[in-house]
């Protein structure tokens, strides 16, 4: 996996992500960096090339200069993320049915390690894997979050059910957000940008939660829904 | 308004005007050109006619078989966001200090959309437009949304003072927006994705309003913050 861009390669650094080179525009070779002062300090080999081949190997072609080669995302078990919840409130779970746009798992993978959630469960097919793009989108954010990679929603939501976790889907015609208590442990899935959650996985839940809408188009960008959602979570949990 | 001429619409389309269509001379229709392929990658709907008739509807006279019809955003005042708001608890109205990325702004007028935000401040320079982008990313919530473009920040923050607004900084550093009463006229500044509010601007607010975070990285995209804290004021607000 690559990951391009000054900040992107200091971040991932700094968090640890393994490094299998950097890949650095030879016009910096001369100048004092912090992503070549970073990558000695922490042993990492730098290969310095024509601004060019950095062209051709970037994925984005927003590289800024910089590209590093790192080891693929290792993804979590459901189990891994119900292992010691980080708050007294017990775990707090985000599944994904079919986000598609890797901006916005990326933003939601944010909205995610700002809330303190535990982890993100998302499946295996039909939507955005954990890719490049979602770890540029998410600033960081990657290196923090437990992920987990499912065949099956439904049976994902098993587990979390047998943990003791209510699961709540993020749906229109449910119930006021503001007016359920979401203190427990908890689960909530958010659906994909074109079709929301499917049918089957809504019914499976245990409620519907409903963001109030004031306008007349009343539609809200994926990422910023889920966001509204977590943050409700988060402010409720104290 | 029109744009005629094979260059002018070239530039238009390049510089995200808001195109509703472009006429094109149907001899044009089967030869490789530039603005066919520029129109295909933006999604702009292009009918073929026959030169008569794009002499007739060209101003000019010097349409070279490009005509490209674009809407011109309609902005409106600060004074004119001010009257009339939309809940009893009075305006409810966001100022963006330097949003950049149109996706960004588009996903922030919908989530001012939804939660029945009256009005949204945006400054003349050095911060994206009201664009094709925008209005592409906002869902349709550009045509319900009133944006006043001003060229001082400061000044119509005076306007809104002196209209009984409080107005709030979103920032890092400041109070825990979920301890502080938001129910009364309210104004919220958001900053640019960059470098976030200026410092002169912040200092100018009455007070500054923070999410809490619980993770890392902690870092939040710009449109997800601006959703989360207004949807916090809408709660708030009933």
């Amino acid at each position: 996996m690559k990951i391009e861009g000054k900040n992107q390669v200091i971040e991932a650094i700094k968090n640890d992500v393994t490094i299998n080179k950097i890949l650095i525009d030879k016009n910096f070779a001369t100048r004092r960096d912090d992503v070549i002062n970073l990558a000695k300090k922490n042993s990492i080999r730098v290969e310095f090339l024509p601004k060019k081949v950095l062209d051709e190997q970037s994925a984005t072609g927003h590289h800024q200069g910089y590209i590093a080669e790192a080891i693929d995302f290792e993804y979590s078990s459901v189990q891994d993320i119900l292992q010691n919840p980080k708050s007294d409130k017990g775990a707090f779970v985000v599944l994904l049915d079919g986000v598609e746009d890797p901006h916005n798992l990326g933003a939601i993978i944010r909205s995610c390690e700002c809330a303190g959630v535990d982890g993100i469960i998302i499946p295996k097919v039909r939507a955005c894997q954990v890719n490049e793009t979602v770890v540029r989108t998410s600033a960081g954010a990657t290196t923090h979050m437990k992920i987990a990679r499912v065949a099956n929603l439904k049976t994902a939501i098993d587990e979390l059910k047998n943990a003791g976790l209510w699961i709540y889907a993020l749906e229109l015609g449910g119930e006021n957000i503001y007016s359920q208590n979401l203190t427990g442990p908890i689960g909530i899935v958010i659906g994909s940008e074109g079709s929301g959650i499917k049918q089957s996985l809504r019914t499976y839940c245990d409620g519907i939660l409903t963001l109030p809408m004031k306008g007349s188009v009343n539609s809200l960008n994926a990422s910023v829904s889920a966001g509204i959602a977590i943050f409700e979570i988060l402010r409720q949990r104290g």
